[in-house]
């Protein structure tokens, strides 16, 4: 217990793109767990696309994070010291967490992994919140039939990727949206997409879509609205399913974001545009995990990791999302664990 | 037989709002019904805000009119001479018939009414695809429940005021919006709109509807798009359902119309935005005109028609939609039944 503890403040409400400034890294002391209680020790870290929004004040679907208060979100952590009877050192748990190297927290909010069924990061990734999202929006909203054309933007994302392959499990037509070659590439060659479209090379995104969907498109996985959004929306077929998951194009717009308004389209196409976040389906996740899992297992789903090495770089990696860097789910190794 | 026949004809494709010039009147001779087929006296003609649509060439829910040919919509009529042997002189039928004083229609596509329930005419009104409308629309896209809040725009035309007065049935609080101070008056006074906003005098929208939404708003019903719309979108609770069933400010916009993005509103509040056309409902179309039979008879459901009188001045009355003049269903009398 000898090694420094530190947490990551939110100390500004960033206008438009943040900044580095809007963080702060703040030293302080190790804590001590009560009883119910354990000391965590942070493994890995989950940076979301998501978490731009609870930077801002405004009213959305998560409560804004506080100023100069830490930032938290999804965590694998070590219990390190316990005064559970749930928990024991050397317990591998997950929860939504403080951005620290250490923390306590209460038994009754941590999750306890089986480090037996895959690395322990995928429960922050394809067997955690992204491939539920993935699973959740895509099979209970988008509806996906065999034969269907499926088409998802920010296809090489932890969500992204989850979708276009259980779209392809399901017997549909699956085409990304991407922003690298690179990902083109590993989405057509790795991952068995049947089109990708690279938007920052094809041209005219809506000639693209054309000649990638030929019988229209079934089911949107709507990921990063803007201009990609505005083309698809174009090319709906009757009764086209809509799952809306986020907007990563616009979360860093300072003023409310025009365009054209798509009513008339969902109209004509007697469409559905459904919003949804992971955590409307929170009764149904041990369920859609288990599938997840068997898929995984059965080598019909992979899965990239980013991880960013060190406590130090994790506002680098969460910028990095907006970048388009990204490859897969982004994470932060803070630690290894014990044994 | 000595009467003379007469079609209008849609003559070009109107750009903008349609003019008279987009019609023409034509003389033609009485047809001869052939084996299976009836002739047809036009009793009740209905005009309807759709049919702007069916103007366009652009690709649609439904095909669109024809140039040069007769347009075509709802009509109640009344069979002259019969080669029919489901069908007698004198009876009552509604189809999907040409603007003309006169036809020949095969039995098949035609639909009996018994003139004992109710009007006649309201079999295109309250009892009939208006009516259908709100029924679907707000029952299976809507859900509303006891409570709830349910915001209807073009609150006073005839699927507007149906939408509202089903909703009190349902025991919601129902806030219209509609652009007169008599349209205002009748839906509270007459149909038991809790609160109703003029949005022609209201000043700022929202403020106006969060001064009659304190609660939020659990579901809209979608009738006008563009800037009525964009100030809901703003006030959406979760889960929110929005069944869309019509842009009737926008229909004859030339340009696509441009404003605020809405996925961020719908995603933030997991909300449901489907389009509809009340034929997807079409196989349950006898399951709602025997509940909305069943609410005229006992009272709970009002209604409003506004008819023009004389086949002449059928153009005057679909122009008159796009006016904000007509308060419930717009109808074109053309001739009395012969008994």
């Amino acid at each position: 217990m000898a090694e420094q503890n530190q947490q990551i403040l939110l100390v500004s409400r960033p206008k438009g793109t943040p900044k580095m400034e809007d963080f702060s890294f703040e030293n302080i002391s190790m804590p001590e767990p009560k009883n119910g209680q354990v000391l965590l020790k942070t493994l890995y870290l989950s940076v979301d696309p998501y978490m731009r929004g609870r930077m801002s004040d405004a009213k959305s679907y998560v409560a804004p994070f506080e100023l100069h208060k830490p930032l938290n979100g999804g965590i694998v952590a070590e219990v390190v010291e316990s005064r559970s009877s749930e928990l024991e050192e050397g317990d591998i748990v997950i929860g939504n967490l403080d951005w620290a190297r250490y923390q306590v927290a209460d038994d009754a909010a941590l999750r306890k992994i089986d480090p037996s069924v895959a690395p322990i990061s995928t429960n922050l990734g394809i067997l955690g919140m992204p491939g539920l999202t993935a699973y959740f929006g895509l099979l209970d909203i988008g509806k996906p039939q065999p034969g269907e054309t499926v088409v998802v933007s920010g296809a090489a994302g932890a969500v992204g990727s989850a979708v276009g392959q259980i779209a392809k499990i399901k017997g549909t037509r699956v085409v990304g949206i991407a922003g690298t070659d690179e990902k083109v590439n590993y989405l057509k060659n790795e991952l068995g997409f049947d089109e990708v479209i690279n938007y920052k090379t094809c041209g005219n995104i809506k000639e693209a879509l054309e000649k990638a969907c030929p019988d229209g498109i079934d089911v949107y996985f709507e990921n990063v609205g803007g201009e990609i959004s505005d083309a698809v929306f174009t090319m709906l077929n009757k009764y086209a399913r809509i799952p809306l998951c986020g907007q990563i194009s616009l979360y860093n717009e300072e003023n409310p974001d025009k365009g054209p308004r798509i009513q008339g389209y969902i109209l004509k196409s007697s469409a559905i545009l459904q919003g949804f976040i992971v955590s409307n389906y929170a009764e149904h996740f041990a369920e859609g995990a288990q599938e997840l899992g068997k898929w995984v297992q059965e080598g019909k789903l992979k899965y990239e990791e980013n991880i960013v090495e060190g406590f130090d770089h994790t506002i680098d990696a969460f910028l990095g999302l907006f970048t388009g860097a990204n490859l897969g789910k982004q994470l932060v190794k803070v630690a290894d664990p014990s044994k």
